[in-house]
Parts: structure tokens; sequence; C-alpha cells
């Protein structure tokens, strides 16, 4: 064992920790309390090994497992962006790169690499597994809301409009999640948890 | 999609969104509040990615990454049994059968049975995937107990024979991390975060 490799791959596992504390919009089940970047990393790596007959295209489990652990780690300095927060969302990309560099880099040379090949690549949803794991990040929180009877969407005046857009993407991942997450949409919107941007 | 299997593994989905509030005696790096079965599963996933190089035999890294994520999932009918508490030891396995039967039963047939072998092989460690999953399910509370000083074997009058024993399984999956193991449990003892076998 090299030793000074080994000790930098646990410096970074211990930094890590710290995203069990990074709380997101969404709610548990029940609605007890937010949840946190590792619960929903954790459900996400879940979902992709569980759903995953259900991806427009073969791809690599391990990877898309990966990268849906790791796909948060920059909120540990970046903090979490809601996803229809438009004030936060033009400085996010510089923050979440400021992020990668330094938690990723506390890693030996050639998995902070991996690690940031991983991050951009779920990012901007260029391979199988990014547009895979991309899907499992709209439909996790998706799935909670509308368990919770869309109380995170009404609490922050979301609109149908948004949520497609923010949805959207699944479709190039998974054709069939995509089908049954329009459904959702509709079921909630006709609910009123969603206001319907046809009646404005 | 055959819609019926489909609402069988959401059903699954959302039951285990449970085990986010399965409480763990080890506590959070900086000891703010105690971990979760969730957060703990991520953490132990993570760390099967990032420290395969150290694993004494070739394994599949999504099936061991699978067997992570799920191999608490029990808990949340069977509760967690702390890994010194002999009473409940002595009934764990059957409370935790029960919990399987039941909660894996949610999902479509083949994949019930999927978990299921994957839950027992992890429990018996009878594959290199369970052998050095098992490893990080010991290293990762020992990592955090050490970086919090030890704080929760003080608190619960833990002795260095007994975390020997529960951590000695580490060595089938990875002699390297065995090894760091033990130079860790050492240095616990000689600052009195254990209780010493000889001194007593």
């Amino acid at each position: 064992m090299d030793r000074n490799r080994f000790e930098k791959q646990l410096e970074f596992i211990l930094e890590v920790d710290k995203e069990k504390n990074i709380l997101r919009q969404t709610h548990l089940s029940g609605y007890t309390r937010q949840e946190n970047d590792a619960e929903h990393a954790w459900h996400m790596a879940l979902m992709i090994y569980l759903l995953k007959e259900y991806a427009n295209e073969e791809f690599d489990l391990a990877k898309a497992m990966a990268m849906a652990l790791i796909h948060d780690i920059v909120e540990i300095d970046a903090g979490d962006t809601y996803c229809y927060d438009q004030t936060m969302l033009s400085s996010q990309k510089e923050r979440e790169s400021l992020a990668a560099n330094r938690i990723f880099g506390l890693l030996p040379q050639d998995q902070k690499e991996h690690l940031m090949d991983l991050f951009y690549e779920f990012e901007k949803g260029e391979s199988p597994e990014a547009r895979f794991a991309k899907v499992m990040d709209n439909f996790q929180p998706l799935l909670l809301n509308d368990y919770n009877n869309g109380r995170d969407w009404v609490r922050n005046g979301i609109d149908k409009e948004r949520v497609i857009n923010r949805q959207k993407s699944s479709k190039l991942g998974s054709e069939e999640i995509w089908q049954y997450t329009k459904e959702l949409i509709e079921k909630n919107a006709k609910k009123g948890n969603l206001k319907d941007n046809k009646i404005k």
C-alpha cells in the first residue's frame, strides 16, 4: 500500500461526510423534514440499479451509479441551488467549478481527474450513463413530491411549465419514465398542486 | 412498459425512503448528530468505488455497490442492531428475515429474488463482492469514530477486543485495509478511547 495515496483517499472520504449536512428543497415521504444530498444520492443510485431496464441505451451500471453518488459533492462548498431559483442558478457554474477543484483535488491525481470527468459528463449529459443518471436526478424528487401531494411545489408557488422544463431532460435517458413523468405532472396540475399556465 | 411491474418498483422505492429515518450509533464527523442508514450506505458505496484497488480479489463493482446500497434496508422493520448489543444480536436474524421478505417482497418477483440473494450473500460474506462490501461496512464507521476521537466507543464503554472481533472480517476482503484498521484500533486504545483488555 502506498500510504500517502491511501491517506489522500481517506481525507477525501472524510471531507465528503459533510454532504450529509447539505439540505435540499425536497422533503422526505411524510414531509417530516428536508432531505439531504447524501440521502438523495443513495436513493438515486439504488433507482439506477432497479430501473435500468427503462433506459433508452445500454450503459455501464457501476459508472452511472458512481456518477449518482458524487454528483452533488460540489454542494459542500457551493450549496444546494434550488432548480427554480434564477438568481442562484446564474452563479451556479462558477461556484461549482471552484468546489470541484478543491474537493476532488483532495484525491490522488488520477482519481481527481476521473471524478472531475464523471462530474462534468453528468452535468453535460454527454454519455448514456449521464443521461440515465439524470433521469433519476429528476425522477427521485418528483416521486417524493408527488407522494407528499405536491407540498414543496405549493410552498414555492411552482407552475407546471417550470416543472416540465426541469424534467424534460429525462426524455433523453428514458422515454418510458418521461411518459410517466408527464402523467404525474398532469395529475398534480389537475389537483392544483402545480399552477397551470393555461389558466393564468 | 409493464405498468403493473413499474408500480411495484415504485412502491419499493418509496418504501425504502424510510431508511433515512433509521439512526445508527455512529455520529457524523464533528459529532453533530447520529448518522442514518441511507447516509451510511451512500458513504460505503462511494468507498467501494474509490478503494477498490485494495481488495484481495477481483470483484464486480456494480454488484458490490448495490449490496452496500441495500444491506441495511431490513432495518426499516427490524431496527438498527448495535454491533456490541448481545441481547439484540440474538434475535437479529429472525427479525431481519421477516423484514427482508416483506420489504423486498414489494418488488416484482425476479427483483425480489435478486435483492434477497444480494442481501444474504452480503450477510454470509459468500463472494468477493460481499467480502469487500463488508470491509466498508466495518471501515466507514471506524473512520468516523476515529475522527471523532473515539467518542462513540467511550460513550458505550467498548473495549479493544470487541472492536477487533467486530472488524476482523475485513481481513477476508482487504488485507491492506485490515492492517490499517489494526493500527487505528491500537492508536485509540493507547489514547484511552478503547478500554484495553490487558489492563483489566
